[in-house]
């Protein structure tokens, strides 16, 4: 790497996070190592955010670098992993010193809270992006997918959807939300929390999951295609704000997107599960929104049945 | 994933190379599964390649491809590690169908030569870039740093070095190469061969290695400076082309960069290996250049002995 690079990451990313695995050997040499327990397998994923298309180009350093980690973070919640260590390749237009200072301050906070480590990356000169790889660890052959569902399972979301899209819709103006949805709304965009709080239910509960990074109706036909199945779900019961209820604007629930909270499937005899986890997980939430059906895919509101198992079901709902 | 992006990862990057270890779960699901096989650890590197920075705008997708997957693959070699899966990130400004077909074909071949296969990643639109992450695999503890270079070790580097900037320069008319120089400068700046060729001599007698990415001075820099030893290095043991020769330009070799040979040290009780191993592998020769001192940092040329030891003295070689 070139001297400037090399002081970048020395200056900025140096003891990013820390492990509950510590890296046999971090970054600072061509690649890290990384020794697997036993009885463990790795969880790898890599998602890029590119500036003006992931996230709106007035978003605020410490921002980008929390959604950056999130999003990825997220993968591993749906796949019921424990984060362990990222990788960082960071694309900036220029060497902007109080740009990198709150940039990698925020990285460092989150990877702390998440106890997962930065070992290694790049940084080089172009149009902003960020592009981060997370690997996860699962007692072996405990991960959990998108086709496991089987006919009969619940499907529950948790948290509440449709804000992210709803917070983006109120930044670009083509939404006025009223003062008090408009924290959270923005949090949703910019800070969106990966529900690792998830894992042990996950672990102990769910047959099926996927996170919600496309919109719960595009992100559902994932499982049911994966998983060879259908899936009937209520209007009534999405967990969405008032303003969405106020406005029969479920569209922003349904495809809004950006979410990252997860969409799980667990056997109905379970079903207790979920009000004993509500109990005790004031701020993670599950919500009962349908079921798992041989075939079709169906959103039942208060007047209509509607068919979104074929695409221009799923476009009607379409960004 | 949107339905477009989930479609092009189905048309263009499904299948893509095949892996000694195959993936538990490959790409498909939020992430994919990895068993690491008992006795061995995971190495990880990641590497971006913008449009215009890394490489020229007119680069065949195809070139791109391999160079995208060579520079990463050229981290495990010298790290000593065995290639075993990757994911790839890629921003497209569109969907260019024949363009995404030269990219995947030549990424298809390059994966299957070297035995990586990939495991997921995302794509997504906006100024062209790629990022690769690899994981390779070592026997556990014997892989290679930059950190353990010993006084007396001899120097060695693979293959020929300043091609990759003299192919550059070409391609910018700042230079005008002769007809039989140009196919390798280019085929060094668009196609470098990853050193993974040299995977077993490192294992067997390397004390320290690096990838040649920024030109051997910045380079050997970072294992003298790791490895808390110096160097002395001869410009006549240099492996360069004739056009440096005759145009006094070691400067291109010294600092030029992107070449992805290797620079390592051996014990000079292994000098004789040295010989050995180019009698076997002619399109894998091993040049000696010079040697590790206790300190400071030397270039012994015809007339002079240059100190490349302070940043002057390297930025005298700057790009």
């Amino acid at each position: 790497m070139p001297q400037a690079e090399f002081s970048i990451i020395e200056k900025y990313f140096a003891g990013i996070g820390s492990s509950q695995w510590p890296p046999e050997l971090p970054s600072g040499d061509d690649a890290a190592i990384l020794e697997i327990p036993e009885g463990k397998q790795a969880v790898m994923s890599v998602d890029t955010l590119i500036a003006g298309v992931h996230f709106p180009l007035e978003t605020s350093p410490a921002d980008i670098a929390h959604k950056s980690l999130a999003v990825n973070l997220s993968d591993l919640a749906a796949m019921g992993a424990s984060p362990a260590w990222f990788l960082l390749s960071l694309t900036i237009p220029d060497t902007n010193e109080s740009w990198l200072d709150s940039f990698s301050a925020s990285l460092r906070k989150i990877a702390e809270q998440y106890r997962i480590e930065l070992v290694g990356g790049d940084t080089c000169h172009g149009p902003l992006s960020i592009t981060i790889q997370v690997t996860g660890l699962v007692d072996k052959d405990k991960y959990i997918t998108r086709s496991s569902a089987n006919p009969g399972d619940l499907i529950l979301v948790s948290g509440q959807i449709g804000n992210a899209a709803l917070g983006l819709a109120h930044l670009q103006n083509r939404i006025q939300l009223e003062e008090k949805l408009i924290v959270p709304c923005l949090e949703a965009v910019n800070r969106p929390t990966p529900r690792l709080c998830l894992t042990d239910f996950l672990r102990n509960f769910a047959n099926a999951a996927i996170d919600l990074s496309d919109g719960l109706v595009g992100d559902l036909k994932h499982i049911l295609d994966k998983s060879k199945v259908g899936a009937s779900i209520s209007q009534d019961a999405l967990p969405v704000n008032e303003w969405i209820v106020d406005n029969d604007a479920y569209e922003y629930a349904l495809s809004g997107g950006d979410d990252y909270e997860l969409c799980l499937t667990i056997s109905p005899g379970y079903k207790d599960q979920i009000m004993l986890w509500n109990q005790k997980n004031p701020d993670c939430q599950l919500h009962l929104i349908g079921q798992i059906t041989e075939s079709g895919f169906y959103l039942h509101t208060e007047n209509e049945t509607i068919d979104l198992s074929n695409t221009k079901g799923y476009q009607h709902f379409g960004k």
